[in-house]
């Protein structure tokens, strides 16, 4: 029996990509997969992601669903995609999942880590995915604001600008889990959520390190919680530093 | 008082470049160090690093000296350097040294990795400094075969064909530690020594996988390291896989 759809794991390096979405004329994760699929199947193959990643952001488990017009059991098909992808995508694995899934729609959760460090210089397999900062941080003020983070908020302030939300939540979102890791001169942010306004990742890390620099305080960071429509609004932190990890159903 | 000699620790990905070695017309470590550390100090300057690692073989604490022509603080050289290599090299740290230093010959010991992964497939940022192999490995056999590789030997199965060795030691070394570390399908190699044959981890992590996939039981190994005539050697394990670590001084 041929599955009606499939869902495929995969994990990327983002510098090499003008971020998931297709578009004409440049190299998007959409794109290539789109592509190795064709050749795959023979036909054209249209796939949905969990998550549009921006330009330069990674994915360890981005999430892809579409409807395969030809039966190859799914094993074979991460198998077959490997030796068609190029070396900074890879599939991981391919599922049958019911007629009515949908990568982005029927995800319940996601995880993004934006990985930062100061000081020296890091290794080069490291600085492909990891801010590097010049000053020291220090850890427990930015604990303090992040704790702040957790829970339901507009989150407004991270928002990209101009970005007013979609649908009936406009800007509100839940932040199930925000967590720092702090290992030496290294600094990971873990968020879980029900969803992520688009660049809210990145402005709540870029924001974050205001406070773990002491150029703002703890209370900037929350005002911008409480009182979203502080201007100016968080500072963005590059998009090296963000990878798509895990996305739930 | 300008330091007479300086070390500089480096980490670099293989991948880009034909080795360390200075080579005409094509893209080496040395090269692109000697470069960065001409045009910041406005003269040619010669290094000399602590191995001379093959081709796609990477670097987290590759070692090397040379003699800055003006003074410029350590710090300040490791900064500096940064911001003219390419983003594939990156010096971790510069530090005066004695006159008589030599970062080949001086050198005491060196740390090598080599990562192995089998199943699926692996993140890219992994799949850059992991081989991936198909077949499953078994850690105990590998481990039983490894234990014997500990201490001196001859090692001349697990040199490039038609190396000899130099000087007066020939084809052996000390092998202080070996070790095996297993986490689900990845496994590391870890060896530290007073020196290595050129090619030798690429040869013993090569031999280990015919052992792990049961090609070859642990007796052959053995064989190959009590009598290194035995024909045909030792199968060469990819050089993407292999990360020269640490040097000692």
């Amino acid at each position: 029996m041929v599955p009606r759809r499939l869902a495929v794991r995969i994990a990327y390096l983002g510098g090499g990509f003008a971020g998931w979405q297709r578009q004409p004329g440049v190299r998007t994760v959409q794109g290539v997969l789109e592509q190795a699929l064709a050749a795959l199947y023979g036909r054209p193959v249209k796939v949905t992601g969990a998550g549009r990643t921006d330009a330069g952001v990674h994915a360890a488990g981005q999430v892809a669903h579409f409807d395969p017009p030809l039966s190859i059991p799914p094993t074979g098909v991460a198998n077959a995609l490997n030796s068609l992808l190029p070396a900074d995508v890879r599939a991981l694995r391919a599922w049958p999942v019911p007629e009515g899934f949908h990568a982005r729609r029927s995800a319940c959760g996601k995880r993004y880590r934006y990985r930062v460090a100061w000081g020296g210089a890091l290794p080069p397999w490291e600085a492909q995915r990891r801010w590097l900062v010049a000053a020291p941080l220090q850890g427990a003020p930015m604990a303090a604001a992040l704790a702040a983070a957790q829970g339901e908020h507009d989150f407004a302030a991270f928002a990209l600008s101009g970005h007013s939300g979609h649908g009936p939540r406009g800007t509100v979102r839940v932040v199930t889990t925000a967590r720092l890791r702090l290992r030496g001169r290294r600094l990971d942010l873990v968020l879980v959520g029900d969803g992520f306004l688009r660049g809210m990742v990145r402005r709540l890390a870029g924001a974050l390190v205001e406070v773990g620099r002491a150029a703002q305080p703890p209370a900037w960071f929350v005002s911008l919680l409480e009182d979203p429509d502080t201007r100016p609004p968080a500072p963005t932190a590059p998009a090296h530093g963000l990878t798509l990890e895990h996305v739930w159903y």
